[in-house]
Protein backbone atom coordinates (compact mmCIF):
# COMPACT_ATOMS: atom_id res chain seq x y z
CA UNK A 1 0.00 0.00 0.00
CA UNK A 2 3.38 2.49 -0.92
CA UNK A 3 3.79 2.59 -4.15
CA UNK A 4 6.41 5.02 -5.03
CA UNK A 5 7.15 8.11 -6.28
CA UNK A 6 10.26 9.76 -8.19
CA UNK A 7 12.46 11.31 -5.95
CA UNK A 8 13.43 14.46 -7.71
CA UNK A 9 9.15 15.19 -8.21
CA UNK A 10 8.77 14.01 -4.50
CA UNK A 11 11.99 17.06 -3.41
CA UNK A 12 10.29 19.37 -5.73
CA UNK A 13 6.95 19.29 -4.03
CA UNK A 14 8.21 19.04 -0.90
CA UNK A 15 10.35 22.19 -1.64
CA UNK A 16 6.97 24.08 -3.24
CA UNK A 17 4.98 22.51 0.33
CA UNK A 18 7.86 24.28 2.57
CA UNK A 19 7.89 27.53 0.56
CA UNK A 20 3.53 28.05 0.63
CA UNK A 21 3.26 26.57 4.37
CA UNK A 22 2.43 29.54 7.28
CA UNK A 23 3.14 26.89 9.81
CA UNK A 24 5.49 23.79 10.40
CA UNK A 25 4.48 21.22 13.07
CA UNK A 26 7.43 20.53 15.69
CA UNK A 27 7.80 17.32 17.05
CA UNK A 28 9.70 16.73 20.35
CA UNK A 29 10.14 14.14 23.09
CA UNK A 30 8.83 15.01 26.42
CA UNK A 31 10.88 13.44 29.21
CA UNK A 32 7.93 10.83 29.84
CA UNK A 33 9.11 9.51 26.46
CA UNK A 34 6.07 10.76 24.77
CA UNK A 35 6.11 12.11 21.55
CA UNK A 36 5.04 16.33 21.76
CA UNK A 37 4.09 18.70 18.48
CA UNK A 38 3.17 22.25 18.62
CA UNK A 39 2.86 24.65 15.51
CA UNK A 40 5.44 27.21 14.73
CA UNK A 41 5.41 29.94 12.72
CA UNK A 42 7.20 28.74 9.27
CA UNK A 43 10.28 31.23 9.04
CA UNK A 44 13.24 30.32 6.86
CA UNK A 45 14.75 27.29 5.43
CA UNK A 46 18.03 26.05 3.79
CA UNK A 47 17.10 23.45 1.16
CA UNK A 48 15.58 20.46 2.66
CA UNK A 49 18.32 20.20 5.21
CA UNK A 50 18.23 23.14 7.42
CA UNK A 51 14.48 24.69 8.93
CA UNK A 52 15.02 27.99 11.14
CA UNK A 53 12.48 28.97 13.82
CA UNK A 54 12.40 31.20 17.02
CA UNK A 55 10.50 30.46 20.38
CA UNK A 56 10.92 32.00 24.07
CA UNK A 57 14.04 30.21 25.52
CA UNK A 58 11.51 29.87 28.77
CA UNK A 59 9.09 27.97 26.96
CA UNK A 60 8.70 24.26 27.76
CA UNK A 61 9.98 23.21 23.69
CA UNK A 62 13.31 24.90 24.73
CA UNK A 63 13.57 22.24 27.64
CA UNK A 64 12.98 19.67 26.15
CA UNK A 65 15.25 20.23 23.24
CA UNK A 66 17.97 20.81 25.26
CA UNK A 67 17.50 17.23 26.93
CA UNK A 68 16.85 15.56 24.15
CA UNK A 69 17.32 16.87 20.24
CA UNK A 70 15.84 14.67 18.37
CA UNK A 71 13.17 16.06 16.53
CA UNK A 72 11.26 16.28 13.49
CA UNK A 73 9.44 19.32 11.45
CA UNK A 74 5.88 18.52 9.47
CA UNK A 75 4.46 20.42 6.56
CA UNK A 76 0.78 19.67 5.36
CA UNK A 77 -1.44 20.77 2.98
CA UNK A 78 -4.80 19.14 3.63
CA UNK A 79 -6.90 20.26 0.98
CA UNK A 80 -4.36 18.26 -1.00
CA UNK A 81 -3.31 15.07 0.41
CA UNK A 82 0.27 16.14 0.47
CA UNK A 83 2.64 15.76 3.53
CA UNK A 84 6.54 16.64 4.18
CA UNK A 85 7.66 14.98 7.32
CA UNK A 86 11.67 16.08 7.78
CA UNK A 87 13.16 13.50 10.97
CA UNK A 88 16.60 15.31 12.58
CA UNK A 89 18.21 17.09 15.33
CA UNK A 90 17.50 20.91 16.46
CA UNK A 91 19.86 23.37 18.56
CA UNK A 92 19.09 25.95 20.80
CA UNK A 93 20.93 29.29 19.44
CA UNK A 94 21.05 32.47 21.05
CA UNK A 95 24.83 34.08 18.93
CA UNK A 96 24.15 37.66 17.88
CA UNK A 97 24.17 36.59 13.90
CA UNK A 98 21.26 33.65 14.65
CA UNK A 99 18.82 35.98 16.42
CA UNK A 100 19.32 39.07 13.70
CA UNK A 101 18.42 36.77 10.60
CA UNK A 102 14.95 35.48 12.44
CA UNK A 103 14.19 38.55 14.00
CA UNK A 104 11.11 39.87 12.16
CA UNK A 105 8.66 43.22 12.56
CA UNK A 106 6.21 42.48 15.28
CA UNK A 107 8.73 39.97 17.41
CA UNK A 108 8.83 42.35 19.98
CA UNK A 109 5.10 41.25 21.29
CA UNK A 110 6.56 37.89 22.30
CA UNK A 111 10.03 39.10 23.13
CA UNK A 112 9.68 42.92 25.15
CA UNK A 113 13.53 43.18 25.24
CA UNK A 114 14.26 43.29 21.65
CA UNK A 115 17.06 41.10 19.41
CA UNK A 116 19.03 40.76 23.11
CA UNK A 117 15.95 39.65 25.14
CA UNK A 118 17.52 36.37 27.10
CA UNK A 119 13.69 34.65 26.44
CA UNK A 120 14.57 35.11 22.47
CA UNK A 121 16.38 32.01 20.99
CA UNK A 122 16.37 30.60 17.87
CA UNK A 123 16.17 26.72 16.78
CA UNK A 124 17.79 25.73 14.08
CA UNK A 125 16.92 22.42 12.67
CA UNK A 126 19.04 19.50 10.35
CA UNK A 127 17.39 17.35 8.47
CA UNK A 128 18.80 13.89 7.89
CA UNK A 129 16.41 12.32 6.26
CA UNK A 130 12.31 13.13 5.09
CA UNK A 131 9.31 11.55 3.99
CA UNK A 132 6.65 12.65 1.09
CA UNK A 133 3.69 11.62 0.71
CA UNK A 134 1.08 12.55 -2.44
CA UNK A 135 -2.71 10.77 -1.70
CA UNK A 136 -1.67 7.43 -1.92
CA UNK A 137 2.11 7.47 -3.01
CA UNK A 138 4.59 8.36 -0.68
CA UNK A 139 8.61 8.14 -0.77
CA UNK A 140 11.26 8.28 1.96
CA UNK A 141 14.97 9.74 0.93
CA UNK A 142 17.80 10.58 2.72
CA UNK A 143 19.18 14.29 3.17
CA UNK B 1 5.28 33.95 28.94
CA UNK B 2 2.67 31.41 29.83
CA UNK B 3 -0.38 33.35 31.29
CA UNK B 4 -2.98 31.10 32.01
CA UNK B 5 -6.80 30.62 30.92
CA UNK B 6 -9.74 29.30 32.50
CA UNK B 7 -9.85 25.83 32.50
CA UNK B 8 -13.52 25.45 31.57
CA UNK B 9 -12.87 27.91 28.82
CA UNK B 10 -9.54 26.29 27.52
CA UNK B 11 -11.68 22.54 27.62
CA UNK B 12 -14.86 24.20 25.52
CA UNK B 13 -12.32 25.67 23.12
CA UNK B 14 -10.94 22.36 22.89
CA UNK B 15 -13.83 20.28 22.04
CA UNK B 16 -15.08 23.02 19.43
CA UNK B 17 -11.70 22.83 17.33
CA UNK B 18 -12.09 19.16 17.51
CA UNK B 19 -15.36 19.16 16.22
CA UNK B 20 -14.47 21.27 13.12
CA UNK B 21 -10.86 20.04 12.59
CA UNK B 22 -11.26 18.20 8.61
CA UNK B 23 -7.11 16.60 10.16
CA UNK B 24 -5.47 15.56 13.29
CA UNK B 25 -1.93 14.84 13.36
CA UNK B 26 -0.51 11.80 14.91
CA UNK B 27 3.09 11.71 16.94
CA UNK B 28 4.61 8.74 17.29
CA UNK B 29 8.10 7.70 17.94
CA UNK B 30 9.94 5.57 15.52
CA UNK B 31 12.60 2.63 16.48
CA UNK B 32 15.71 5.32 16.76
CA UNK B 33 13.79 7.66 19.24
CA UNK B 34 12.69 10.24 16.83
CA UNK B 35 9.51 11.84 16.73
CA UNK B 36 7.13 11.28 13.94
CA UNK B 37 4.09 13.04 12.56
CA UNK B 38 1.53 12.20 10.36
CA UNK B 39 -1.59 13.87 9.24
CA UNK B 40 -4.87 11.67 9.94
CA UNK B 41 -8.49 11.94 8.96
CA UNK B 42 -10.52 13.27 12.13
CA UNK B 43 -12.91 10.50 11.99
CA UNK B 44 -14.46 10.36 15.61
CA UNK B 45 -14.02 11.34 19.24
CA UNK B 46 -15.19 11.19 22.86
CA UNK B 47 -14.88 14.50 24.52
CA UNK B 48 -10.77 14.96 24.64
CA UNK B 49 -10.84 11.38 26.33
CA UNK B 50 -10.65 9.01 23.48
CA UNK B 51 -10.08 9.95 19.10
CA UNK B 52 -10.62 7.09 16.87
CA UNK B 53 -8.65 6.61 13.61
CA UNK B 54 -8.53 4.39 10.73
CA UNK B 55 -5.20 3.58 9.00
CA UNK B 56 -3.25 0.41 6.79
CA UNK B 57 -2.07 -2.48 8.98
CA UNK B 58 1.05 -2.70 7.15
CA UNK B 59 1.95 1.05 7.33
CA UNK B 60 5.08 2.22 9.15
CA UNK B 61 2.82 4.04 11.51
CA UNK B 62 0.99 0.88 13.01
CA UNK B 63 4.66 -0.87 13.36
CA UNK B 64 5.74 2.03 15.31
CA UNK B 65 2.90 1.89 17.69
CA UNK B 66 3.01 -1.91 18.45
CA UNK B 67 6.87 -0.87 19.90
CA UNK B 68 5.77 2.15 21.63
CA UNK B 69 2.14 3.41 22.25
CA UNK B 70 3.45 6.60 23.60
CA UNK B 71 1.58 9.10 21.38
CA UNK B 72 -0.06 12.65 20.98
CA UNK B 73 -2.38 14.03 19.11
CA UNK B 74 -2.51 17.44 18.15
CA UNK B 75 -5.51 19.57 16.60
CA UNK B 76 -4.48 23.32 15.02
CA UNK B 77 -6.22 26.75 13.40
CA UNK B 78 -3.76 28.60 12.19
CA UNK B 79 -5.83 30.98 11.17
CA UNK B 80 -6.84 31.84 14.91
CA UNK B 81 -3.73 31.09 16.37
CA UNK B 82 -4.68 27.58 18.49
CA UNK B 83 -3.68 24.39 19.02
CA UNK B 84 -4.60 21.63 21.06
CA UNK B 85 -2.01 18.80 22.23
CA UNK B 86 -3.38 15.81 23.63
CA UNK B 87 -1.00 13.37 25.27
CA UNK B 88 -1.51 9.60 25.82
CA UNK B 89 -1.10 6.20 24.48
CA UNK B 90 -2.70 4.47 21.24
CA UNK B 91 -3.92 0.90 20.85
CA UNK B 92 -4.19 -1.01 17.49
CA UNK B 93 -7.45 -2.74 16.96
CA UNK B 94 -9.04 -5.10 14.44
CA UNK B 95 -12.58 -6.16 16.30
CA UNK B 96 -15.63 -6.03 14.29
CA UNK B 97 -17.02 -3.73 16.36
CA UNK B 98 -14.35 -1.21 16.15
CA UNK B 99 -13.89 -1.69 12.45
CA UNK B 100 -17.40 -1.38 11.74
CA UNK B 101 -17.64 1.59 13.97
CA UNK B 102 -15.05 3.64 11.95
CA UNK B 103 -16.00 2.24 7.88
CA UNK B 104 -16.57 4.98 6.07
CA UNK B 105 -18.45 5.26 2.49
CA UNK B 106 -14.86 5.51 0.37
CA UNK B 107 -12.64 3.48 2.79
CA UNK B 108 -12.56 0.66 0.16
CA UNK B 109 -10.16 3.11 -1.91
CA UNK B 110 -7.62 2.44 0.89
CA UNK B 111 -8.99 -1.02 1.87
CA UNK B 112 -10.09 -3.12 -1.14
CA UNK B 113 -11.23 -6.15 0.76
CA UNK B 114 -13.50 -4.03 2.64
CA UNK B 115 -14.40 -3.88 6.37
CA UNK B 116 -12.77 -7.34 7.19
CA UNK B 117 -9.87 -7.02 4.48
CA UNK B 118 -6.39 -7.33 7.02
CA UNK B 119 -5.23 -4.59 6.14
CA UNK B 120 -7.53 -2.29 7.89
CA UNK B 121 -6.92 -1.31 11.47
CA UNK B 122 -8.33 0.60 13.67
CA UNK B 123 -6.36 2.96 15.74
CA UNK B 124 -8.05 4.18 19.55
CA UNK B 125 -6.19 6.94 21.20
CA UNK B 126 -6.90 7.97 24.98
CA UNK B 127 -5.88 11.06 26.38
CA UNK B 128 -3.90 11.52 30.16
CA UNK B 129 -3.67 15.30 30.02
CA UNK B 130 -3.61 18.00 27.04
CA UNK B 131 -2.50 21.41 26.57
CA UNK B 132 -4.42 24.12 24.90
CA UNK B 133 -3.36 27.23 23.45
CA UNK B 134 -4.97 30.31 22.12
CA UNK B 135 -2.41 33.32 20.97
CA UNK B 136 -0.29 34.22 24.20
CA UNK B 137 -2.19 31.90 26.72
CA UNK B 138 -2.25 28.20 27.61
CA UNK B 139 -3.13 25.91 29.98
CA UNK B 140 -1.79 22.47 30.65
CA UNK B 141 -4.87 19.94 32.23
CA UNK B 142 -5.31 16.50 33.08
CA UNK B 143 -8.09 14.96 30.74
Amino acid sequence: MEPNMEKDVAIAESLALVERSIIAMLGTVDGNGHPNIKAMMNMEHEGLKVVWFSTNTSSKRVAQILQNPKTCVYFVDADQFKGLMLVGTIEVLQDDKSRQRLWRPGCEKYYPLGVTDPDYSVLRFTASWGNYYHGLSNITFDI
